[in-house]
C-alpha cells in the first residue's frame, strides 16, 4: 500500500518538473527603452502568471511610434527561435483606442501577440497565417488593471503572452477568430526591370553605418550579377539623388581594404552597401525608410 | 533490497529537481550602465551562488548616484513581480562609508537588498515594513573580496540577495534586526486645498516625454473630477511658472488629435500631462525632481 | 512486471530533469548594441539549439571593432562565474576572413569561443590557457547559413558555443587542437623602477568617468606605498602631459570631501583616480587606450 503512494507522490512531482520542459519562451519586443520600469514590470507580470516562464528580449529600443521598425525586426529575428516562441510585440501609438488586439499564429508554429496596428505586415507574408484571434480583454487582462488605459503592454499583452506560452490558456481561449484578417503596411516590392533592380532601404544596420536594402540575394543571382561584379549604386531620398557610385560585389567586409566602399549580401542575403571598418550612413548622408531607395546596375 | 535503494535515490533526484522550482526571482536595480562589465559581474556571482538562480534586470539605467528615482522605480516596479521576489538596488554613492547595508521584508513578503540610503522610502510607505536586518559582512560577503571598497553591488549585495533567493540562508542569517528603521528621504505629498491640487513631478516618462505627478487618480475623483473635465494646469521649477494651459482629462493618447496638449492618468493611476504623439516636456522645457511641482484647477 | 516498467520510465523522465541541471550558462559578449535584432538573433539560435540552456549577456556595448576593449572586459568578468561557463565573444573586424575562429579552454576550465583577434589576450594570461582547438566549421555551423558571411557571431560562434554549454558536442568536437597558440596583443606591463610606479590607462569607469590604471596594489603595497599616503599622479596622453596633482590614497569615495580628487584600487584591485561625486576624466579631458599611461611618486 505505502508502496503504490510513494510511487504516485514520485509521479505528481515528476509531473510538476517535466512541465517545465514544455513551456515556451516568451520573446518581448517594445519601444520603451531601458531607462526606466516599464520593460520589467513586464517581466514581472509576466513571472507573476507563472514563476518559472523564461522571458527574453527582442529589443526594447525600437524608435518610439516607430511600426514599421517594429515590423521589420519581428521579421529579421522571429525565424531564429524555436517553434511554438511567442513574441509580445508593444509598438502602440494607438493604445486604448480602437486598434485591435491580437494574436497571429503563424503556419510555423509561432504566436505573435500584437496590437494589429501593421507591424505583423512581414512576419505575415514570409511564415504565412495559421489563423488571428482577438483578444478578449474580459478574461485576457491583468486583473484590477481596469482603471489603466495606456500601458496595454503590461495589461494585456505579456499579461495574455505569459499564459499562452504557459499553457494557462489554448490559442482559442485568446478570444474570438478573425480567420486571416491583418492590418498591413502598404510597401514597394523589391523589382527588376530593363537591366536595373529597384529596392526600398527598409533599414540601416545602425550600429556600423551599413546600409541595407530589400533587394534578395536571388532576384539579383536570376539576373546574371555574380560575386566580383562592379555595379552602379544611385541612392534616392523621395526623387533627389544623394549618393552615386560603382561599388565591387564581394563576400564580406575583410575583402576590400580598409576605407573603401563595398557591396555585399548582409545577414539576411540582401543586397547592401557599405564601407570597410567605417560608416558609409553618416559618411553619404544616407538614411533608411519609406522615402529612400536604391537603384543598381551591373556595369 | 535493491528496490529501496532505488526509490531513495529517485527521492534524491526529484529534491534535487523541486528545489529548483522554490527559489525566487531575484532581479537587480544600479546605476551602472551596462557598456561595463560591472552587471555581468554581479549576474556571475549570483550564478557562482547557485548556477540555477533565475536572474532579472530592473533597470541600469537610473542616472548616477541619484537616490530619489532609485526609490520611486523600485515603488513602481516591484508590486508587479512574484510573491518572494529578491530584488537588489545598487545606487550607493556612499560605498565604503558608514551608510549601512540592510535588507529590508515587507509585509507581502518581497526582500529588498540595498544600501540604506533612502532608496527604501517608497516601497516602505506603499507595502509596509515587516522587519529590517542589516547585512552582517563578516558571514554575507564573497569569498576574498575583503581588499575591494568600492564595489559592494557585487560583493555584497548581490551575494547576500542570491543567497537569500537560493535559500542557502534565511532571512534572519542575514544580520541583527533593526526593527523598523531604514533611512527616508522628505518629500511633499499630494494634496487638495480650496480648489486646487497640489503635486510633485517626481519623475517623467522619459521615453515619450510624457510628464508624470503624483497626484493620484482616486484624490481627484473624489473631489470632482472626472474625464472630460477641462483642467487648468500650471507646472512649477521652484516658484517660476515654467508651463501654464488648458487640457482635457481624457482616458489615453487618442482620444485628441495628434499634436494636442492632454491629460490623463498614467499606468501608476496619477495624474499626467502629455502631448498625443509629442514630447511634453521637450516642448515646454519640463522636467522632473523635487524642484518640480504643479497644481491643478477644475474649469 | 509493470512495476518495472512504470520504475523505467520514472527514471527515463528523470535523467531528462537531471539533464537540465548538468548544462553551463552561455554568456555572450558583442559591439552589437541592442538596437537592432542582431543580439536577440543570436539567443534564439542559442534556444533553438536548445530550449533550455540558460543564455546570459556581458556586455553588448563594446564599441565598434575595439578588440582591445572586448579582451579587457572579458577578463574582468569572466572570473565571478561558476566553473563550466561557456562564453561567446563576437567583436569581429575580420569576419569572414582568414582570422580563426576558435575556442579556448582555460585551466579552471572556462570555454571562450570567439575570432582568435587578440580578444583572448588578458584571459589567457590571468586565467591559463588548457587548450586551443579551431572551429571546423564544416560540422559546426548553423544549418543553411553557408550563404551568409558577415554574420559569425549567429551562424558560427553562438551556435558552436550553445552545443558545447548544453553537451551536444565535446570540446574535442570543436576541431582540431592549435595546442595553446593564440593571437595575442602587444602592451606595456605596469612596473616600478628607481622609485617610480609605470602603468597604463586600459580603460574607463565609464559611468562615472573614474580613471582605472593597470597597477595592481599589491606592487604598490610591495614597493612602501600604503593608504592615507599622498602621491604625485601625471597623465599623458603619449608623451604630452594631460594632468598632474597630489592625490590621497584613501578606501573610498566617501573618504574625501565632495568634488575632491582621490586615488584608491578600484574593484580589480587595480590603483585609480577618482572626483568623489564627480567625472574626473570629464573634469581632466583624460581618456584610455593604448596611448594613455600614468606615473606615479610617492611624496
Amino acid at each position: 500500500m505505502k508502496k503504490y503512494i510513494l510511487i504516485i507522490s514520485l509521479f505528481v512531482m515528476l509531473i510538476s518538473c517535466q512541465k517545465q520542459i514544455d513551456k515556451s519562451p516568451l520573446a518581448l519586443q517594445t519601444d520603451f527603452g531601458r531607462k526606466d520600469n516599464a520593460v520589467s514590470s513586464m517581466y514581472g507580470v509576466a513571472l507573476t502568471v507563472d514563476k518559472d516562464l523564461k522571458v527574453y528580449d527582442l529589443t526594447h529600443e525600437i524608435p518610439a511610434f516607430n511600426i514599421w521598425e517594429a515590423a521589420l525586426r519581428l521579421d529579421q529575428t522571429a525565424r531564429y527561435w524555436p517553434e511554438g516562441t511567442v513574441f509580445v510585440n508593444v509598438v502602440d501609438p494607438g493604445v486604448g483606442t480602437e486598434r485591435k488586439s491580437v494574436v497571429m499564429k503563424t503556419t510555423n508554429n509561432y504566436y505573435f501577440v500584437t496590437p494589429d496596428n501593421g507591424s505583423l505586415t512581414f512576419v505575415a507574408e514570409s511564415l504565412g497565417i495559421e489563423e488571428v484571434r482577438e483578444i478578449d480583454e474580459a478574461v485576457n487582462r491583468l486583473t484590477n488593471s481596469q482603471e489603466s488605459y495606456t500601458f496595454h503592454g503590461r495589461d494585456v499583452y505579456v499579461y495574455t503572452g505569459a499564459r499562452l506560452a504557459s499553457k494557462q490558456i489554448t490559442f482559442e481561449q485568446v478570444g474570438k477568430s478573425l480567420g486571416t484578417n491583418i492590418t498591413k503596411i502598404d510597401y514597394q516590392k523589391p523589382r527588376y526591370e530593363e537591366g536595373k533592380f529597384f529596392a526600398n532601404i527598409p533599414i540601416l544596420d545602425v550600429q556600423y553605418g551599413n546600409v541595407w536594402s530589400s533587394l534578395p540575394r536571388q532576384l539579383m543571382l536570376n539576373n546574371g550579377v555574380q560575386v566580383g561584379d562592379i555595379l552602379n549604386v544611385s541612392i534616392y531620398n523621395k526623387n533627389t539623388l544623394v549618393w552615386n557610385g560603382d561599388v565591387k560585389l564581394v563576400n564580406t567586409f575583410g575583402d576590400v581594404a580598409e576605407g573603401d566602399n563595398m557591396a555585399y549580401f548582409n545577414s539576411e542575403l540582401n543586397f547592401s552597401v557599405a564601407v570597410n571598418m567605417g560608416n558609409f550612413s553618416d559618411k553619404y548622408k544616407v538614411e533608411s525608410g519609406p522615402d529612400w531607395s536604391m537603384e543598381i546596375i551591373k556595369k
